[in-house]
């Protein structure tokens, strides 16, 4: 049984992980979650207020990642379910780990009828949703080229993993990685949000995708829906610099160390966005994004200019 | 007074400087070269042969870096001096280190006319012909932006040296440089090479170039002439890959790491490529590189198949 203020603190500790992927996340969230319900009355007066709290702190967690604003956007959802918030949370989040488990599967599927025979194929950053389709498609590989993934390393994490599956991996410094676009039969990456008219992802993924496109290569974002971003949510949404300190601890005084982690990327042709659903377009993500319902508080939290008291906006 | 062998040894320990700049380097192979002349006799009848040997271990020291590759066809075409191959080799060594003193000041002084009043400066990787630009520039410069330069962190050595200049500037991941172009008047960069039609630079050059002519900003390569390269040399030019251990020491079987440190960047409209003697276009490259003259020796040398047996090619 975790109490309101432990599951507050923990969806917290959740925006210091700078290395795991933001599907991964939100499962880490939605877990945390799942433990605060099991401990609630259905009928505690308290609790819509209590579950607005734990939307709050989902949304504050890593404000770039779409996964945790539905998510937050989900619970706050079921706080507005009037007088069976506990039932409607349980079966939003039951409803999202599933969700999500099977979208990666399809995803999977549909990725490895991409590729040709003995690809090599280039990644960069860390994605869950790109591991398991690279792993799927495994007998169909030839080799995958990553990059390190400074300050974190997280491609590092990419090629050990890759390299226990037994598929060859190609490390590169994140300056040599576009270069390596040509020898690579297509390039594949994540999403932390998927927006109207661009996806959000590490910085250097645009630079990566018009590598891409000027070497007609073709272009994946394996990215399940969990990670589109209605209207009504965007304006959560935030790309914010991570701490210098990570990249350079004793940076000298006059040196500004700027540690941004995110960058929007526009869709462009020759870019496919493949999810559970399959390959989508630009026209078909926006029809989506406005059919997503939003819950009835954000809008009037905007307007009051704040979300919560944590300061980390 | 030092030895052929110890002035030999010197001169391979060079190789294992991989922070340094092509031209910094250069100068300190020079340093070496003038210490052993101390100790010899003009009339040794083994010169000719010691001063071929220290010509191969010079070449083979940084085989990108085209002021070795000069330094050591000037050694050599000492060595074919018949019978003054001492004053032969005192006068080039001399000769060289004057001109590149005169050529940083010559270039740092061409450069600071091309910058607007506070501007943002963009540099990437380390090159002393760079930083003596921007020093010398100091007092039209209102922020350089630098990033780290894996796997050595040269970035930072410029940001430190730059913020002791009381110059502001930003420091940022690799991959996110390109990105950063935006936010610049100007990119500017050093060389390792001088080539026909294309310059030798750290990897990730061309793709800053790309963004610099698709952003319409400036982009300048500074480089004297010691970097220029001639066609009878170009055939010991070598872009080899640095160790992997560089990058990621205890790699996981499986994982290979590839880490090439340098890059052939073709030369485009929109680029300028300053030398001491003003702005030069690919045509008087060219022109020059035809005129300078090369060793007689080399061509034989390169129809061997082998310039030294230091195994590192």
């Amino acid at each position: 049984m975790a109490t309101l203020r432990q599951t507050v603190a923990e969806l917290g500790a959740l925006g210091a992980d700078r290395r795991s992927g933001a599907a991964e996340i939100a499962d880490r969230a939605a877990a945390l979650l799942e433990a605060f319900c099991r401990g609630q009355r259905a009928r505690d007066p308290q609790l819509p207020y209590a579950l607005s709290a734990l939307a709050e702190a989902t949304l504050a967690a890593h404000p770039a990642m779409a996964p945790l604003l539905n998510l937050a956007n989900r619970i706050q959802l079921a706080a507005e379910a009037d007088g069976r918030a506990l039932l409607a949370l349980r079966r939003l989040l039951a409803g999202y780990r599933r969700e999500r488990q099977q979208a990666a599967k399809a995803i999977a599927r549909r990725f490895a009828r991409h590729l040709p025979r003995r690809a090599t194929a280039l990644t960069y950053s860390y994605s869950s949703t790109v591991l398991a389709a690279l792993a799927a498609a495994r007998s169909r590989l030839a080799r995958v080229i990553v990059s390190e993934g400074r300050p974190g390393y997280e491609g590092r994490v990419v090629a050990e993993r890759l390299a226990r599956m037994r598929i060859g991996v190609t490390l590169v410094i994140d300056a040599a990685l576009s270069e390596q676009v040509e020898a690579a039969d297509l390039v594949v990456v994540g999403a932390d949000a998927v927006l109207a008219r661009a996806y959000v992802n590490k910085v250097g993924t645009r630079q990566l995708q018009e590598q891409a496109r000027a070497r007609r290569k073709p272009f994946y974002i394996l990215a399940d829906t969990s990670k589109f971003l209605p209207a009504g949510l965007a304006g959560f949404h935030r790309l914010e610099a991570a701490p210098g300190g990570e990249l350079w601890r004793d940076a000298p005084a006059g040196v500004v160390v700027l540690n941004r982690s995110f960058e929007s990327i526009p869709f462009e042709r020759g870019v496919t966005l493949l999810t559970e659903r399959g390959a989508l377009t630009p026209a078909e993500v926006r029809a989506r994004l406005e059919r997503q319902p939003v819950a009835r508080r954000w809008p009037r939290l905007r307007q009051g200019g704040q979300t919560n008291g944590s300061g980390r906006r």
